[in-house]
């Protein structure tokens, strides 16, 4: 058994429209202090495969294919065995 | 100025509508391996306040009042002064 760890996050110098809209909400709640707001997703999969690099392979084409969208999103994973 | 961290997560034992769907999905897409899908939201925002108990006590504020759903959500986060 597997543990992969993915993280996905917009590539830079694309604008996060979820990130600027928690940025003007947390400013509508009075915290003018906060000057930037960034945002990724994490994703932790439990993979049955028979060796890592099956795993491996497995997890890079379910980022491509689900976890991220290759267009304007970029991702990092790792795989560890249990 | 400060490096606020923050994670949020489903509560232990509270279902994760998203993950499970994620989950769903990655089976049709032919991955039977995967035995399980959590997910968990980062955030990095950038914090001008006087003070690092300053910065702490607006986080912790931001937190409970917009990124976590106290209701279902956990939430983590950390202080470091840039």
């Amino acid at each position: 058994m597997y543990n992969g760890k993915v993280t996905v996050q917009y590539r830079n110098g694309i604008l996060d429209p979820q990130a600027q809209a928690i940025h003007r909400a947390v400013k509508s709640l009075g915290y003018d202090s906060v000057q930037e707001v960034e945002q990724r997703k994490e994703f932790f999969l439990k993979l049955d495969c028979a060796s890592k690099d099956q795993a491996n392979k497995e997890l890079d084409e379910i980022c491509q294919k689900l976890l991220a969208n290759p267009a304007i999103e970029d991702y990092e994973y790792t795989v560890e065995e249990e």
